[in-house]
């Protein structure tokens, strides 16, 4: 700390070249630390760097891209670790968040500065795409990033991330990391980490009509109200767009809902400004995943574009999935807008919706009969648990999964190659034996080795058929997951206060009746969370389902073309 | 070589320390470089080295077994590496051979010594056994290799190990490598590395009755005369025996040739002598393929004992199928002797047989046209070119054999037990989510994760199924082919005294009559090699087609098996 200190002194007059802002920025990242999570055993010639589980590394370079980082062991050796397998601890991030007019009127010292510590999980898991956001970058007021600072009259206004004001750990979350959501925190008096639930908690009153967020008894116990009609939608036909005469380009999706099965076009920083405001409104009840992670350069190349396009997808999907988002007047707004006049006036009105953060608790409606705040907080432990266990669990399999992916396109195509080489080789030296009775076992032999050969490339080639949809999903729901520790802390907040409540009416300085209405609001929540945990659930289990069906339906597949390719070759051979 | 002899000179005390040979001929083997043919990527954690195809290390220890020896490379790390990927080069080895008498005498100066230079191929490839003999420590006079030292009514007067003269190579080549013959030299006058040929060339006369060796015309170009019934053995029954009150202990095994249908029994030691006493008789002519090595530590394991069963069984079933070989009166003692007795005096018969060397060419009878030498060169040219070029094609496959076989049983098994233990832990987590619709996909998961521990074992237990028999195969090749350089020089120097006695001719040291004599007899030599190498195609292609045929039918079961167990486990999941 003392040593960024005396970093930020010498270089305060930088300030004033905003410019420099990236690089001085990117200097400070280079402290990074990193923990390993899973063995990993480098390819040779690949860069690559061996590590072991537990070993503390110094990342090197956050910024390489395709789901990598370069790091340093303590034996001083360089080289790149997949980013899945580390952890980042600690990491020195320096957020810039001033605006311009104290840029103008002299910077006003160490306000605007602070060094942050950073417990983030494992940074981007943009696990096999090409490039990537610069850890931190995302969010900041200044950034240089075209989908930002092209648009004034959007973007700029983003709630958690606007004001002079800096945020704790809030900037990086974005940005660096699919895994978090950031709770959106300036609606309300006073800042902490966790949302306080205070407000909520002595709420009497409950929204009535549209506003109304009711939970019904299900089978599976509490449910959200479910539509009769399934909202979906496709992302589709993504087009090259342009403004400032030609100056800036930029990418626009075509969003179709099946319920109007009218298009609507949407550039990522659209979704990015829909992610935000379901985060505002939103997140203290119902984890909001991440969009796909942004990304600086490479952006308007295909196989970029159609991966970011399959993710938004996948996103749209699962938004469209939850009965709560999906009937929500900004989500509608989103997918129904009918010219750009009701899309601005939309986005106005949605900016200006004061129930937001924990007062929309006080929308939702159990129809049930109250909890005691024991049993709420047994359940709030269950989820807890459960969800940091699914975590691991994700973690792993996309560990695993990203080292096999590897092994497939790296040493194993290598060594069917090299297989049917040999038989070739083999094949074509026999071929020179001047021996009358050689045609057919040479004829046979080569035939092994170019299927030898063919299965190289396809053992190359299944991971994209089979691994990818396995991979995007479980990193799906790693993004999902990791914004449950969020949510539930709302809740955790909230059983805090009711316990303190119940000291308090000791003490007369609670009364009877409002903590009783305390607990009445706990309760709720913890219908909430329940409603919630029961969508995830169904959710999980239908998406496993498929999951593992289409995975294994596609291996099956692969063996069994192996095996006849095999077969074939085996009956050019005779027996003599 | 300064630097060898001046090791000598400070060690020449040591000689009467006969105790002592072990250990002072392993320091002098540390001297051993060795070329590397084939990248070798070390697999982490196994004390392996990454080497480079054309790099040059130091062979630090050759001794370490299992198809692995220890080597340092130019940066000074030391590691294993498999000894299929290297060529041992320029190896200083000290041959002590004298005998008794001399050290008794006195030992007669540097006479007694010498380094000599190896340029071997790869050592012994014995590649997947437990450990090996230490190079170049077999076939010495005194040798403390139980396999010798127990029995003086044999094996001592091995021809081409015995004496007090040094042989170039001779020694080390029958010991280090599987992949070279020591055509027997002292049986003729003057020593050179390749028997002289000369003693043939001019002989008139050709043997008579059962020593006639035909050679016909066949389909495929001039045979040998095949019998009716093609004779074969069974090598079973390893049985341990002792002698010398217990003290000295050996296995036995039991052969039992389809003929006679009677087993006899001989130790390995028999073999090795079955095995001088063809070369003796019959290199100039026919490769003898090296007997599998000889081991001093384990000789006694289960495993071992097997191995080595296993191989001399392919050892033998090759010399049955050859037509000479099988039919000369060493090889029939070997098999149907019916006492001790008959056996002490075959081999004293045998090993006073005055037919050896390129003597055996006079035994030859070609009922077939004249060649002339430019013909025979020619052919000469094209069998020493398909010899070279499979010995490279067979060694190529062997090094890819031996890179897939550590592949299945190292990472690849592990990595499918990793997404087996994915899976299941996946399953667990799930369990604990007292969700009511949980139990189908938990348990569906859970049985794929347990599918693939089993894939793991399968892929792991593969290449003992098929990749064994391939390696075993054409290991064999590997030693065959070793030993055509051999013969093919014979050949080599006939041709050149050939073409010597021409120029001779014009200078009246050689007559008209004698020239003719030669060059009939070079023609005999090439039908020789010509029916050889007939034989060895027809062995060959037979060989090559039942080793794919089989190599491929358990691949296709493998991936069967595979696909079978993954649609099992597909079929336990439910699309709700």
């Amino acid at each position: 700390m003392k040593n960024t200190e005396s970093i930020l002194t010498q270089n305060i007059n930088f300030l004033h070249y905003i410019f420099l802002y990236r690089s001085y920025k990117s200097n400070i990242c280079e402290q990074t630390n990193a923990q390993v999570l899973y063995d990993f055993p480098a390819e040779p010639g690949n860069n690559e760097l061996s590590v072991q589980e537990g070993e503390i590394l110094t990342v090197t370079n956050q910024n390489v891209g395709g789901g990598w980082v370069e790091a340093r062991n303590s034996r001083g050796n360089v080289g790149l670790v997949p980013e899945d397998y580390i952890e980042v601890k600690n990491t020195l991030i320096i957020c810039f968040v001033f605006d311009f007019t104290s840029l103008y009127r002299g910077v006003n010292g160490n306000e605007a500065w602070t060094a942050t510590t950073w417990s983030n999980n494992n940074p981007a898991d943009n696990w096999n795409s090409a490039e990537q956001e610069p850890a931190g970058n995302s969010g900041s007021v200044y950034s240089f990033d075209e989908e930002w600072d092209d648009d004034s009259d959007d973007g700029k206004s983003t709630v958690g991330y606007g004001g002079s004001q800096m945020e704790e750990g809030g900037t990086m979350q974005r940005g660096g990391g699919h895994s978090t959501m950031k709770i959106s925190l300036n609606k309300f008096p006073g800042f902490s980490k966790t949302p306080n639930p205070e407000v909520y908690l002595l709420t009497k009153s409950i929204a009535k009509g549209n506003d109304k967020l009711p939970i019904y008894a299900g089978e599976v116990g509490p449910v959200w109200l479910y539509p009769q009609i399934q909202l979906d939608c496709v992302v589709a036909d993504p087009k090259k767009g342009s403004k400032m005469y030609g100056l800036k380009s930029y990418i626009e999706y075509q969003i179709t809902p099946n319920t109007t099965n009218r298009p609507v076009n949407h550039r990522y920083k659209h979704f990015d400004w829909l992610y935000e405001r379901l985060v505002e409104k939103f997140a203290c009840a119902l984890p909001i995943p991440c969009l796909p992670d942004k990304q600086v350069t490479g952006r308007f190349e295909e196989e970029f574009i159609q991966m970011r396009m399959e993710r938004l997808q996948g996103w749209m999907s699962r938004m469209c999935r939850h009965p709560v988002i999906s009937n929500s007047d900004v989500f509608q707004l989103f997918l129904n807008y009918r010219d750009e006049k009701e899309w601005k006036l939309g986005k106005r009105k949605t900016e200006k919706d004061e129930i937001v953060g924990v007062k929309i608790f006080s929308t939702i409606d159990p129809e049930l009969p109250e909890l005691d705040p024991g049993q709420v907080e047994q359940k709030y432990e269950m989820y807890s648990q459960f969800t940091r266990s699914m975590d691991n669990s994700v973690k792993e399999l996309l560990a695993v999964g990203h080292l096999h992916w590897k092994r497939c396109t790296g040493p194993l195509q290598k060594e069917y190659r090299q297989i049917g080489k040999a038989f070739q080789n083999l094949s074509s030296v026999f071929n020179t034996s001047a021996y009358p009775r050689e045609s057919t076992l040479t004829e046979a032999l080569s035939a092994t080795g170019k299927t030898y050969e063919e299965i190289a490339e396809l053992v190359a080639g299944q991971p994209k058929k089979d691994l990818h949809f396995l991979m995007e999903t479980n990193n799906e729901y790693k993004g999902l997951l990791g914004c449950f520790p969020d949510t539930v802390a709302v809740h955790k907040a909230a059983i805090d206060k009711v316990k303190e409540a119940d000291h308090l009416v000791t003490m007369n300085k609670v009364s009877q009746q409002d903590k009783h209405i305390m607990e009445k609001n706990l309760s709720t929540m913890s219908y909430a969370l329940q409603a919630e945990m029961n969508h995830f659930h169904s959710n999980r289990i239908y998406d496993y389902n498929r999951l593992m069906q289409f995975y294994l339906e596609e291996q099956v597949k692969f063996y069994e073309t192996i095996a006849e390719k095999l077969k074939k070759a085996l009956g050019q051979y005779t027996t003599i």
